[in-house]
């Protein structure tokens, strides 16, 4: 049995990254960046006016200026700003030949075709140098970054309309148990409705993965062996990896050219986790009881895809206050389950009664699981605890 | 001028849930309930074990049992356990008639037809009754509810293929500017490539909005008064808010049937913010820098979109502690630029020396806003604010 920070460790080291392909910048957003990404021109390309008001010459000081044309945004000003002369110029307009500052318009006085304005209002702010966001050649976004739309206004500000990202790793979902039957499908004797697939399909894709599911296998070797046939980038098995005589994926692999790398977690729910290869294709076997499942795949399968990705998800806990005592853990590390609110500043955490690891009804309500480390101390109600926020899974 | 809550208070009261679709359960993960989603079965179906080990009846005491047969899960015992029997019994496993313990095998002396254990070790522990995680009827998820992967897994185990959710609201995007060119096009003299829309379009699918792109319109009112054409449950507008000559948006819609409902926001960035009717579509007309931009719409697009789906979301702020000092802030809530990192079991927060509105670079970079009330005083390093984290954009 080894410590979940070990687990993790092995699973996220047998992974690399995956192939690329190059994507439209419409479809960005949520990928991540195989190679950096480098600005295609200068932003600003020019030096322009961040206020509505006019460009003059410094060297004028507070005279009084012959406003000679305008430049909005887009219409820059085709001759030059010479002494004693004003620009009207826009946000966003080039900064024109000449002139080297802008009074903004609620400095002015008089706006036909003389101005003038206080002393003070005339300085060398207001002005965007070009290339003051970036320059032509500047990473925009590293390798390994996933792109948030913010990364996309920038990159398309850059002149950039593709860039090569990780292909999305394909996950196989095989569940395995003679009582499962499909949502709808009608049930078998003695059976239920199997559930822990469709949570982890979608978990799959919202972290940048494509699920594909391989459907419910019974519990026999030879279909259990088929799973060598699933074709993706990893395969997670549901179900099957407990100690009892119908737990059978150990065994059924064992035919094929499997490799465990660790079996059993200290964590509690998961604790009869597996990991290995088949063939070169790695192996995640969850739990059969969907909570396990589901809190596994946010602990070991998240991270075994940000592998694949070429990048990492660090799970930053957020550090909370207990609403009620808890007693004191055993050996293994615990995920509770909570309802986390925040009050006066600080963030509250309260552990549902319940924590039975086939209660799906708990872990969809939930929106925290508080981290118990192994062999931690009955804590009082107020006492500090890490939490992992739930609501992006 | 209006503050940042009355904005969002204006923006949310103008909208409501739209219409409603039915989408297949691998479709449902994201997607917002119409309706609430009731169990169509009891989970579990019938009192199962939640361990290996023997099914046994409490009556007998510690007495030596004989074993009658075996019940793994999907293939229940046909007859019941009667005086000093036994059923083998595994996780999963339907309870037999007449049994109403199970002694796990870690507790089981002999595995042949006749087993012992300590007396200790028979409890009425370790079933699950009938409907423990919930029964039919049940409602698994309330209306208005955005369904995440656990939800998706929950739905299945109760036997839901299909629920009824809110469609995505259509977001109409409108560039305004002469200077703006899209990426990867010939650029205009005295022009820059559009931005905000792509980060926008990224931003409004992540919340579950529709975006269609209207594309660039010049600055002239009978073009901007085809913004009046857009096919949406609300229009956005991009740049032309402001007070300058080329601030058209608002005199072009004038000329449609175009009703402000507020304009100007006391904020840092995006004070030109207006928000608006064109008849009895919302329209809400962003400030043309890109950074004021993509921070209003996590500030007001966000719960718009929310409240057309039928639901809420509040953004919960972050306790963090400052890296370094901050000036006292004047009458405008601003939001800064900043990255976080977490030392100590503590968030703390360090803002971007620049936080020009133009610097795309800059938010990009950002892992969090700063907010900082009305004149709100200068505040030290190690002083606590609150933040709102930005991954989620």
């Amino acid at each position: 049995m080894i410590s979940v920070e070990e687990a993790a460790r092995h699973i996220t080291a047998a992974f690399s990254p995956i192939d690329c392909e190059t994507m439209d910048l419409a479809h960005l957003a949520g990928r991540v960046l195989a190679e950096d990404v480098v600005a295609r021109c200068h932003q600003p390309p020019f030096p322009i006016s961040a206020m509505d008001g006019y460009a003059v010459r410094l060297a004028d000081g507070n005279a009084t200026r012959r406003v000679i044309g305008s430049a909005p945004a887009g219409h820059p000003f085709e001759d030059k700003v010479g002494p004693g002369e004003a620009l009207r110029i826009f946000t966003g307009g080039v900064l024109p030949e000449g002139a080297d500052a802008i009074v903004i318009q609620e400095d002015v006085l008089g706006d036909g075709d003389r101005i003038t304005f206080a002393a003070n209002a005339c300085s060398a702010g207001h002005i965007r140098p070009a290339g003051l966001d970036f320059k032509t050649g500047d990473v925009l976004a590293p390798k390994g970054k996933r792109l948030t739309g913010r990364d996309c206004a920038l990159l398309a500000a850059g002149d950039v309309t593709q860039a090569k990202v990780r292909r999305r790793p394909r996950v196989a979902i095989v569940s395995v148990g003679d009582e499962l039957s499909a949502p709808g499908e009608p049930r078998k004797p003695g059976g239920i409705v199997a559930s822990s697939g469709y949570g982890l399909f979608a978990m799959i894709q919202a972290w940048g993965g494509a699920p594909c599911d391989f459907g419910i296998l019974p519990d026999t070797q030879a279909e259990i062996a088929t799973i060598a046939d699933a074709d993706g980038d990893m395969i997670v098995t549901l179900g099957g990896v407990s100690v009892g005589d119908h737990d059978l994926v150990q065994k059924a692999l064992g035919t094929k050219d499997f490799t465990i790398d660790f079996w059993k977690v200290a964590m509690r729910p998961g604790k009869p986790l597996i990991f290995g290869k088949l063939g070169k294709i790695p192996v995640l076997g969850m739990p059969g009881n969907p909570v396990s499942t589901l809190i596994c795949a946010i602990l070991f399968l998240r991270p075994a895809i940000a592998a694949m990705l070429g990048t990492t998800c660090e799970t930053m806990t957020l550090p909370a206050r207990l609403a009620r005592e808890l007693p004191a853990n055993d050996t293994r590390q615990t995920y509770l389950r909570a309802k986390l609110s925040k009050r006066d500043g600080d963030f509250w955490v309260d552990a549902f009664d319940v924590q039975d690891s086939s209660m799906l009804n708990v872990l969809s309500q939930a929106d925290a699981l508080i981290v118990r480390a192994p062999n931690a101390p009955a804590a009082k109600a107020g006492d500090r605890v890490e939490v992992i926020p739930l609501d992006g899974h």
